[in-house]
């Protein structure tokens, strides 16, 4: 397929700026090198083993997932797959005991149900599996929260058969301000961390690898005691939350939605075809579903299916109907996962196109 | 392909309850027989043309679609098809002319620019296109404010070879309070409608086709003086904004996901494996983001990507890892929007499945 010029793919469309793109991959990379970090990026982000590939070719030394399909898409590139969502039910443990015999596959396990199933699993299988014990350090999402419960899942892990006890993780998804306030909710972290890693060590389960880490906590994850390996999704690509945490400068957000103005019929405002169908409406503390790239001013104030409501209150543009114009969504994961198709853009230029192929559940297609 | 069982299907999985489904057709059918209106069901909530196909045997006399994609897919099934959206830019209008010669193509139109696009695209094509005026009667999204606005374009529509003025169009989506406090703003519509009606008469513009409606307002529909055409989108599906307006009863709900129960280990909560990737993050003024069906004071209260958290305290119920809970979403739309396929149940049996087909651009595909 030949790549069609900027001005001529269809809106709403999800480009992803290339320069920028590298130049996120590379400054994650020199961070964890830097701070001797393995880096495991969760490709839920962007779901496009393309992009997993250029992310291992920047130094990570595998990939997180969170989904079967995921996993599927991501094992046919990468060798070392973090599967950090606990695998329950039939289906959903033989598609990842069927992954590629060279894929290391660790899971996340919370509970002995799941760490059960899965050990009879890999048992028919006669496949190994590493197992790293999630923790809850806060985010009161899944995750054991005390330290004596994380020792009996980690021995019964460490004698089981199949099962490879490799260590712990956890996700500070709690952690959502902006960088510069998030020094004592980071020591909170360092601190139950630390009675968890002290009550393993003392079982005699100390564990290799300590996972942690998330974008908005990326460029602070050295500050969090004994975690040696990091998942931040979002940072290749970045969006409006992490812009407004601090985590990355407006001028760093590689990803946008290409919309085009349908309406300016309702006076003091101009309607896009990039709706909650293309840029999800997930809140800010900021307000608004997402802002222009190139007029950060101008606020996607509200969101039907198919219709963004920008905001014109604060600028003096006021654009035609026809103009074209880049919206950067609060979330990344939620628009990517929206889409069929990222372009891969410079300049004016597209110069590339990735299909989503980890979006969906895949369960009806040949894989 | 056979079809599979209930309980080997992978989690979460969108289920659609046949004999719910077809009663609400049923009740749809016979209340616009009832009252004398066109039904014109807007299928951007099931994006699947096998329901468009059931809509059309019930008694729906065509289509509506809100992109491209859905108008190809629904094209295919149905001779009347109405773009509730207008088209900007040449792919689009390329795709729209595209459509097979039987389709009868209605397009919602609120400014001369889109006018203009259309009335060159449909020459280019030697195709005939119907052109209905978008009204703003409230709810300040699309739409044209005036009736002078409305007679201008309304002129140019009659005037424009290729083009064919057919009538006006409006959704009253700003009505979303519940069935019994809707009369003062049904009336507000019906007196606004009023204005543009009159002016369209005296311009010799008397429109043939007056569309509105919207699943909050479907059974109040005939309130709305001088409408005769509905095109709800919801209904056969509802969901639990709908239940919480009175659109529907709780038992009428035919759309949930099926999700499985992977955490239990934060206390006080149980954490299933649908989250907005498959429910959508919409809220409710009442609260949480979806229920579920046979536990509906069971709140999903949280979400992240792949983690739904259920409130636990209204209930005594304490599920077990492993069990599972179909899920109604606040907004079946974006839900479905989520899915690649749809299953269709009856009791504990899957009697069938349906591809979302009218899902994402179709920029990629061979449609």
């Amino acid at each position: 397929m030949s790549l069609p010029s900027l001005d001529s793919i269809e809106t709403p469309a999800a480009l992803v700026d290339e320069d920028r793109l590298e130049k996120n991959l590379q400054k994650a990379a020199v961070y964890v090198r830097e701070h001797g970090l393995r880096w495991r990026p969760h490709t839920k982000t962007h779901k496009v083993p393309e992009l997993a590939v250029r992310q291992l070719q920047a130094g990570a030394s595998g990939v997180t997932v969170a989904t079967p399909r995921e996993a599927e898409v991501m094992g046919a590139v990468a060798d070392d797959v973090l599967l950090a969502y606990s695998p329950v039910g039939a289906s959903k443990l033989t598609r990842l005991m069927a992954l590629p015999g060279r894929v290391r596959l660790s899971v996340a396990v919370d509970s002995r149900e799941v760490l059960a199933g899965l050990a009879e699993a890999a048992h028919g299988a006669g496949r190994r599996v590493g197992v790293l014990v999630e923790l809850d350090l806060g985010m009161r999402r899944v995750g054991v929260p005390t330290p004596e419960e994380a020792v009996t899942l980690a021995r019964e892990a460490a004698g089981t058969q199949g099962l490879e006890y490799q260590g712990v993780m956890f996700y500070p998804g709690h952690i959502r301000m902006p960088l510069a306030e998030q020094g004592p909710a980071l020591a909170e972290v360092s601190r139950r961390l630390g009675t968890f890693l002290e009550a393993l060590g003392a079982a005699g389960l100390k564990p290799g690898i300590v996972s942690g880490g998330s974008t908005p906590t990326l460029w602070r994850s050295h500050e969090v005691v004994g975690m040696n390996e990091i998942r931040p999704g979002i940072t290749p690509f970045f969006d409006r939350a992490s812009a407004w945490m601090g985590a990355c400068g407006w001028d760093e957000v590689a990803y946008s939605v290409l919309a085009t103005v349908v309406s300016t019929a309702v006076p003091g405002q101009a309607v896009i075809d990039a709706g909650s169908k293309a840029l999800a409406k997930e809140e800010l503390p900021v307000g608004g579903y997402g802002a222009l790239l190139e007029r950060p001013d101008v606020v996607v104030h509200a969101l039907s299916e198919e219709h963004g409501m920008l905001d014109l209150s604060r600028t003096a543009w006021r654009p035609r109907v026809g103009e074209r114009v880049r919206v950067v969504p609060n979330h990344v994961c939620v628009s990517v996962n929206l889409q069929d198709e990222l372009w891969a853009v410079r300049g004016g230029q597209v110069v590339g196109r990735w299909d989503v192929t980890g979006r969906g559940r895949g369960t009806s297609l040949k894989t």
